[in-house]
């Protein structure tokens, strides 16, 4: 029996809270255990771009990025919802050339990059957006460079039966322990196969990608791969002001953590074994971000310092369009 | 003791639902009695600018709609949250004109105006936007022509002490039945007061407002102007492509409704003696118009001409990047 959703984050007005948002959270080891919960750990919902760390180790171990020669920036960027910055398109493109494709080949769509400057910029030079501004472009370019190494078609690899989606749904089942035929299966925002598992199964995924050790040694060595790359570089796996790279700099890579679009955020703590997923059940973003931080605050996994760096997401002040004070982002929730 | 929200709306991808979104709403006659629920029908809210066709009202009741010479286009400008478009902002401007005022007076800020093609095309002509174009324009041109009426400063009137923000405090209180002393004050993103009341007493304000038999004989009167604006220029309540202008045209004025920031909805249904008020809990807008939709469906107060007309509203469909269907936004909740 599922459990209810909780509220997570309050928004206040004044001497109001005017908002709530509710969600669920699951704290697990790598065997799977949930070691702590608020709401239901168990709740079911896509990973969205939280699957992307998980969707890369298949390049890696087809052999792809060795043959390729991906650098740990490419195979960061595979994990990006990234902000369509110079070094995010210039990176997906390199990696397009590297496998003797180009963006025409991307069938992500185009649309106008996350990072506000970079958007009004080319909005002034009445640029239009192109498939490698699409947050999306890593690992669409990831999905072609997997396509080219098996020696697949590179037109319809968006489609479930694809063997590139086929090696994505492989390792989101063996990573997640959920069997494929029990993952829901719906379409992304770019057109792709979203996974859907229980949030628990996400946190377990997350524990084994920064604690890979009891994986076979293939797997073991893409997990490596990819933690060692999100870590080293977390401005190509989201970009300038966002909470995803600012995480995983602040905590000097000793968190790693990737959102998902409505309300999903995966992170994998590896010197503890831990993974954690949060859920904020009406997808807002503006609750997503203070609700991992305090997760991460109540779990002893921040100190001071560190919080006082993620102020700005942890407990967010919200403003007029005079730029007044009016109110602010709370999380408000217990760990059990 | 307060009621839990439950859930009003779900947002479908494929096999699964995504996100919920839960909320409360409130059926009430002129009386303020609860007649039908969703959640807890006393939930205190902000009205946001559900509160504006309340607080319109003083500005007809002080002589100044009369002695300045507005039109009922003008006053359902005092009642909106606008696009932004041209007849927005040149109406904004007459009434400022007409008190002897300009934009220079406005203290709501400059924002890009809602509607997206007219806010593409001022970006292409490298035009700024103006306080005109603020949503608020034509509230904050109202206050300013009851602050002349009133022989008030036109600089403060931002403060809730200012006369013209005590005659609108006055008439939220009068309308709801809330005292003034228990409506709790926040400040809006255009720097006013707002209103923080239960959505029953909100609802019972806007059944009254259509309905105003009972009321004081100006104050009968200044509701009925200000329900004969809106039903009769409902493209100056909100505008092109948007809900409230949408419902009013499509029930022909048998439904004037209004919506307030951050997941309000209140509706009056003159020929019913209704008033009904609905709270997004995590303020969400696109789960806010299929819930008002919905309410409204299930009290018999569209029919399926009326609602198929409204689908795109009651239950849109959610597309990605590409234009494919993904998903669907469906309210799902019981009035009891």
């Amino acid at each position: 029996m599922s459990q209810p959703s909780v509220p997570l984050v309050r928004v206040t007005r004044g001497p109001l809270t005017e908002c709530f948002h509710h969600g669920h959270i699951a704290v697990v080891d790598t065997a799977g255990t949930v070691l702590h919960q608020a709401g239901d750990p168990h709740f079911v919902t896509f990973a969205r771009s939280a699957a992307k760390p998980l969707q890369a180790l298949p390049v890696i171990e087809s052999g792809a990025a060795d043959a390729f020669g991906l650098t740990g920036e490419e195979i960061a960027l595979l994990c990006a919802s990234h902000n369509g910055e110079e070094l995010h398109t210039s990176t997906a493109a390199a990696i397009l050339g590297k496998i003797g494709l180009s963006e025409l080949n991307l069938r992500c769509g185009a649309h106008l990059p996350f990072h506000r400057p970079t958007a009004s910029a080319m909005r002034e030079r009445g640029e239009a957006p192109t498939s490698l501004h699409n947050n999306c472009s890593g690992k669409h370019a990831g999905m072609l460079a997997l396509a080219v190494r098996l020696g697949a078609p590179t037109e319809d690899y968006l489609s479930l039966e694809h063997p590139a989606q086929q090696r994505m749904l492989e390792a989101v089942s063996g990573m997640s322990g959920v069997p494929e035929s029990s993952i829901a299966i719906g379409v992304d925002g770019c057109g792709v196969p979203v996974f859907g598992l229980p949030l628990s199964a996400l946190a377990a995924a997350y524990a084994r990608l920064g604690c890979p050790e009891s994986l076979a040694p293939q797997r073991r060595a893409a997990c490596s791969r990819v933690t060692t790359a999100m870590a080293a570089h977390p401005e190509y796996v989201a970009g300038d002001d966002r909470f995803d790279t600012r995480l995983m700099r602040v905590s000097q890579g000793r968190v790693l953590g990737k959102m998902g679009a409505e309300g999903v955020f995966a992170m994998s703590v590896p010197e503890r074994g831990l993974g954690i997923a949060v859920k904020i059940e009406d997808g807002a973003k503006r609750a997503l971000y203070p609700a991992a931080a305090e997760a991460l605050r109540q779990l002893g996994l921040l100190d001071a310092d560190q919080l006082s760096a993620l102020s700005s997401y942890h407990r967010p002040l919200q403003r007029n369009w005079q730029g007044t004070e009016v109110g602010a982002i709370v999380p408000d929730f217990r760990l059990v």
